[in-house]
């Protein structure tokens, strides 16, 4: 899709958002779909799928240090659809968005889409991490992988950083979410920035209840930021120093000096 | 999801589209989902499904006379996804409308969600027709059921009435592009403005090679536009009267004096 007409705001299609200055403002708008089988399981309650489907897109306005405006939703008609309906009277209750508009279909197995729509003063990119910066993450790393396998919330109900997100926005060189893995987003927003992220596994701030942080730190889901800061940073926010960015090397990412033993995160099909 | 809290500009999922004032600009969104077996057939070329995704989208920004800004694209990656990465590349390029983000995601049977935003001056709801107005509507009816059955381009390749429906907006009451049929559009559009919509069948102008007149009176896909308009108004584009618009009565819809025989269109499951 990156040799199609792109607006000057999508980045290159290499950001979490796009940008679109309009009337001396600056929108952030962001679509992220999610499956049956890909991203939840079938037999998921549909209050769980709204959720997680907003929550997701508004972490993409999170990391953009965007105040959400409203969102629209596709979404396929499921059976107990008062349940999807309940979830999204949740999630858009819990931030304060608005629905704007939307569309159902019917199909299976269930698809679901939403675009947000956010308004942003300071828009850091993942692309401008500089040799020198040091690397943050939100919150904890690994709870949702605990909770996919024990049915606790982290998993299903993500929360969106939408607050520590605007307070982070203006100080910071570089922001994105943690969705696919905090090794592989490192190593993205690294690539992006052409440096190097060294990372210390012992630094990093595993949820309660993980046993194997390596897995965790290569497991999505968990939606905290991933932050790129100058030296010297005091956070206005809870978060923990994982790392340092420094000249590009032969790989994007170190994990205690050497590449890391495994696959670093989830990559999309 | 009209009971869930809906923003001011989501005109309470009655309209085609929502509307967003930004900066002293009004903004227009609409999100349509498309799916194999609801919206088009299996062995559809990509490049087609492609096109008419789009198209489908910025058809309801030309019911609100909106300037196109960009879309965003939630894609499942499907065989051949080159060719609707190409059918993506003419659309845009056909209508001068840059990709702004989106999403790709597996799955099956494939779904495609599009967002798009426009900016409009005077936007013209469906819900502001009056007694008294006549209604019109812009090229030919029937061309997608006639090129549905014959291969032709009308139903894979709909042309949205941008350049139409922004030279009107101005100067009509209620617009709204035809998706589902024109009866049950024109129903629909009396409805939401509480009015009766007087057609004439012999009116209708039906597109070459059309047999069935009723039929394709019920079918959808031609994206026309349909609008009422003060009585004596002279359209600044081709367009033909087909109707007026009367006091609210026992049906929305009476053609040629009566209800309707039959299924007014497509809705939607």
């Amino acid at each position: 899709m990156r040799t199609l007409p792109l607006h000057a705001g999508a980045h290159g299609l290499l950001d979490d958002a796009a940008t679109l200055a309009i009337g001396g403002e600056t929108l952030v708008l962001t679509h992220d779909a999610i499956a049956e089988g890909v991203h939840y399981r079938a037999g998921t309650d549909p209050a769980d799928i709204a959720w997680k489907l907003v929550a997701v897109n508004l972490s993409d306005l999170a990391a953009k240090g965007a105040e959400p405006i409203g969102v629209l939703i596709g979404a396929t008609l499921v059976e107990h659809n008062e349940r999807f309906v309940e979830g999204l009277r949740e999630v858009l209750t819990a931030y304060a968005v608005p629905l704007l508009g939307g569309d159902t279909i019917a199909t299976s197995p269930a698809v679901f889409g939403c675009t947000a729509i956010g308004r942003a003063a300071a828009v850091p990119h993942r692309t401008s991490a500089k040799p020198g910066d040091a690397l943050w993450v939100t919150g904890h790393i690994g709870a949702a992988m605990r909770d996919f396998a024990q049915g606790g919330p982290a998993y299903l109900r993500p929360r969106p950083r939408l607050a520590e997100g605007r307070a982070l926005a203006p100080h910071v060189h570089a922001m994105m979410d943690v969705s696919d893995g905090l090794l592989l987003d490192a190593s993205r927003m690294a690539r992006a920035s052409n440096c190097t992220a060294e990372l210390s596994l012992d630094a990093i701030p595993f949820a309660p209840g993980v046993e194997d942080r390596l897995a965790a730190a290569a497991w999505g889901d968990d939606y905290e930021l991933l932050f790129a800061a100058p030296k010297g940073f005091a956070p206005p926010v809870p978060a923990t120093r994982i790392g340092a960015f420094t000249a590009p090397g032969p790989a994007a990412l170190l994990l205690d000096g050497a590449p890391p033993p495994e696959k670093l995160g989830y990559e999309h099909g």
